[in-house]
């Protein structure tokens, strides 16, 4: 490949409202460019790295069983209705009429097409178990498309599905499916986690997402580092806590005029913020209820809401904190309250000594406060705090925090759609059984923008190896006005290309300063510039896109650099 | 690859819509399955052919110097609208509503959104020529959508468009792009013609159509034996008659009571259809013509409507009939009209010496009618008929005629869609200079459809070797009972497949009987069957597709047999 006759447009200015780092380095380069809001053509530049994505994920696809057809893009009405999803979906489902007036809906999923595909095609336990995958154009109509290809309304995903006659094969290719996507994306060079996630919209009984690791990233995730547990933090276990110390100091009450913060409150006392305990007044369907965190957590509302007779919250208002603590926000607490109350404390507060809490009392808080001695024990401790960076994890390791972008996402759907499908086939002893079902999905054409999320510095997109669009450019220093460097350049390339790599010669005859700024923008990992002064030494200038050192190495000793 | 492990499914019925071969024989091996109308998944060995053929159209397209691209599925309205598409499309454009009400299309093609593309990223001469193609999902909403894939809604097609300055340039690619596509149709195995065609609603300079032979293919081709030549026959040319002979008869007038065709006549009078004109009366916008075409020839009416004062022209009426000619139609004829009449006569007709025509008077007919001496010289010559076969062509060859399927089309655009969106780049001399185009299209999924047409038994499909979804099947019989004939088998797999034969093993233990006439169906071009017997004598039992005949080959025999 010579960049002359390929197609290659890098610009310097960039749209005011391309926010995300991908999306500006991916309009610089030309790798896409936008058609209308959410949609967006792919040049061959960045067509290069979507279909190195593409190939990796169908060679590991293949590689664990999963056998690859094509459904249309273009879905009937009728089978959404049978699963209720024409409605229940929301807005991001394109709906459309035909000339005849039939309605159709723009694939967003498939769940609905393979099961339909399935009830045909699956007749006897023999066929089972399979699994089903394409990698096709989707379309979801969101609101706010932004960030470029990050969050496009067509875009291309792998999507796979896959039947069972029992649970326990469902969960094996759920478990081989997990592995699967941990090759693909170790493969591609990506630093990646498997997060435990709530099911969402889909449905099921299990499910993980996977996710790249980038500080732009949308979700939190917690990780440990003794394995490879992952979670949203939202979803994120806290540990047991250590049993509660004995208590050590007496109650008193202080004055705290103005502190009406945990951090304040610490600050005044010089103490740790750890020993102070927030107390949030919340309502629920059974009335009003003071919850508890330590000072230095935050309270978890999907936890809360696994709390019974807290399904359905909402914060307390001034006139119900005032009836039923006699106090005004800032100096809450759990003693002594103007009507009796429910205290549910997070794990941690329960196993506390020694804290400050509010007195409910303007002005005051107080220190020293023990579970038992100063106020009955909490009436309800569960898990309600978000887990934070150092926290214990269940494996023995410590939790860290990243922030992920979500790449993939595996899910044991169970029997939810070939239920409402009626999807069966005759079992062992000729009964009719319902299939089981897992889903597994990887958009393909956002792990494109998370890898530059990830992988990029001030100069531009650092590639992987295995996404970028060129592994090796050799840049040719006044290809027109000397033959031989010319010639040089083209050797070069071509025994590059013999020896397996993915070469480029940029042979636009630009200023060296440009053409190296555009090679770095690329991110081509491996850079090789043949001059006239360099074949005088016989040498070649080679550079790492990760690096900062140039070296001039020999032909040998470039063969052997590139290996390495 | 295991066909245990491989979802396949085949079916001996085949609903009763299904008219055509390919869409009954895609039916019964699983190929495709119907999602709505003109809606189809392509099943796991469907979509083994479908890539194939991708393969060799992306392999060929880039080797050709184009450079691919991937544009959306959903073009905006507005771009429609520059070029006055929105409207004139037809219903075949699928439009559409996003949640914001703004309007859009599922792209039935795209030029609008390339020359939106070029517009943008092609500023100046040096960056011309340049062919951006791309391999994407399409849509046309057919009214009547049938035949399967052949004229499915939902399609895969491979588009190209090309840019450039100067209409020589965009000659050259036009003939690059047609070795392209020749070359393309040759891999795949096709026999096929680039057939001269009138460029129909995208509008343009040029144009041929690829067509793949076939006896149910809805196009009518003409070719020649001594050349490429080959063109729709509304648009092939007759070539120029032999000189008139001397008049040799006198004229006569004979009674044909009842025959009035030149059928009837010539049967009548015992003389070569050949020696008949037949005569058509059509008004024009210039008024009442008489159209002569010789009895054995079928009048074309692209042909006529470009004869001066004929674009527009009807049949004549009975009334009028009567006014001009005095007479009823069945014994028309140009000698003493009613009224003076414009005569057109085809060449050959005006070559012609003794022939017969109509008296003008009911029960009548003349012979040996002469131009010149019995009636004067046409008003009018032209080349207005149908070409048959047997006809000379202009290459000295001989016309055939065959039937074809649509499957490429090669355009040359010219400036059409650059002006209408203003498309420019900036010349040589730094001048604006409105883009020339080329568009070349080829319907990936369509070709499927279309070598089954052309390559079909009794027994299935008899895939050409590129197109097969294996090339090899191992065939081999009672797997379960026999290890070590399975075993056999999977090592001759393995053999096969390291020497590069994209082989498949047959292990479901179906009866002999059943998996051959598997085998034959799927159209594998090679079988081989390794059996407990064979084994014993140290031989495999091959069978061509093609062929008739079984062989008991040794293992450097069948190797042999397999490459000839």
């Amino acid at each position: 490949m010579r960049l002359s006759q390929f197609h290659l447009r890098t610009t310097k200015e960039t749209p005011s409202d391309a926010e995300l780092i991908s999306h500006r380095l991916m309009l610089r380069t030309g790798m896409i460019r936008k058609l209308a809001s959410g949609l967006y053509t792919w040049s061959p530049l960045g067509l290069r790295v979507l279909r190195k994505v593409e190939a990796v994920v169908r060679e590991e696809m293949n590689r664990a069983g999963a056998v690859e057809l094509l459904m249309p893009t273009i879905q009937p009405r009728d089978l959404w209705e049978e699963t209720g999803r024409w409605q229940k979906f929301g807005g991001q489902l394109l709906k459309l009429k035909d000339r005849k007036e039939q309605e159709f809906c723009y694939a967003p999923t498939a769940e609905e097409v393979i099961t339909d595909f399935a009830r045909q095609e699956l007749v006897s336990y023999k066929q089972l178990p399979v699994n089903f995958y394409q990698v096709q154009t989707k379309f979801r109509d969101e609101i706010r498309p932004r960030f470029g290809v990050m969050r496009a309304r067509e875009f291309l995903m792998k999507d796979a599905y896959s039947f069972h006659l029992s649970d326990e094969d469902l969960e094996r290719e759920y478990r081989n499916m997990h592995a699967a996507y941990s090759r693909i994306f170790t493969r591609l060079g990506l630093q990646f986690r498997a997060v435990l996630a709530d099911s969402g919209a889909i449905g099921g009984d299990a499910s993980q997402e996977f996710h790249v690791l980038a500080d732009s990233g949308e979700d939190a995730i917690a990780f440990s580092t003794a394995s490879d547990y992952a979670a949203n933090v939202e979803a994120a276990q806290a540990v047991e806590p250590a049993p509660r110390a004995a208590a050590s100091q007496t109650m008193k009450k202080v004055a705290t005029p103005v502190q009406k913060t945990c951090e304040d409150v610490a600050a005044l006392l010089d103490i740790p913020l750890a020993h102070t305990v927030k107390s949030i007044a919340v309502v629920g369907n059974e009335g009003f209820v003071l919850v508890l965190v330590r000072g230095d957590h935050a309270l978890n509302e999907i936890k809360l809401r696994k709390v019974s007779g807290l399904a359905e919250h909402r914060m307390a208002s001034e006139a119900e904190i005032e009836e039923h603590l006699g106090c005004v926000p800032g100096f809450l607490g759990p003693l002594q309250p103007r009507r009796p109350i429910r205290v549910i404390a997070d794990r941690e507060v329960a196993a506390m000594a020694d804290f400050v809490v509010g007195a409910n009392e303007a002005g005051f808080h107080l220190t020293g406060v023990n579970w038992g001695r100063d106020l009955p024990e909490p009436d309800e401790v569960a898990d309600i705090r978000n887990v934070v960076a150092g926290d214990k994890a269940r494996d023995g390791g410590e939790i860290r925090l990243a922030r992920g972008i979500e790449v993939g996402h595996i899910f044991q759907l169970g029997r939810k759609y070939a239920q409402a499908m009626d999807a069966t086939v005759l079992d062992e002893n000729g009964k009719s059984a319902t299939l089981a079902m897992g889903c597994y999905g990887i958009g393909v054409s956002r792990i494109v923008a998370a890898a530059i999320e990830q992988n990029h510095d001030d100069n531009g997109i650092v590639w992987p190896l295995p996404m970028a669009p060129w592994q090796v450019a050799v840049c040719v220093i006044n290809p027109k006005n000397d033959a031989s460097v010319n010639d040089a350049a083209v050797a070069l390339l071509e025994q590059l290309q013999q020896a397996g790599w993915d070469a480029v010669l940029d042979d636009r005859g630009l200023r060296p300063g440009a053409m190296f700024a555009d090679i770095e923008l690329l991110g081509i990992p491996h850079r090789v510039v043949v001059s006239e002064r360099g074949l005088a030494a016989g040498t070649y200038e080679y550079r790492s896109r990760s690096g900062s050192e140039s070296e001039n190495l020999d032909h040998a000793a470039l063969m052997a650099r590139l290996q390495s």
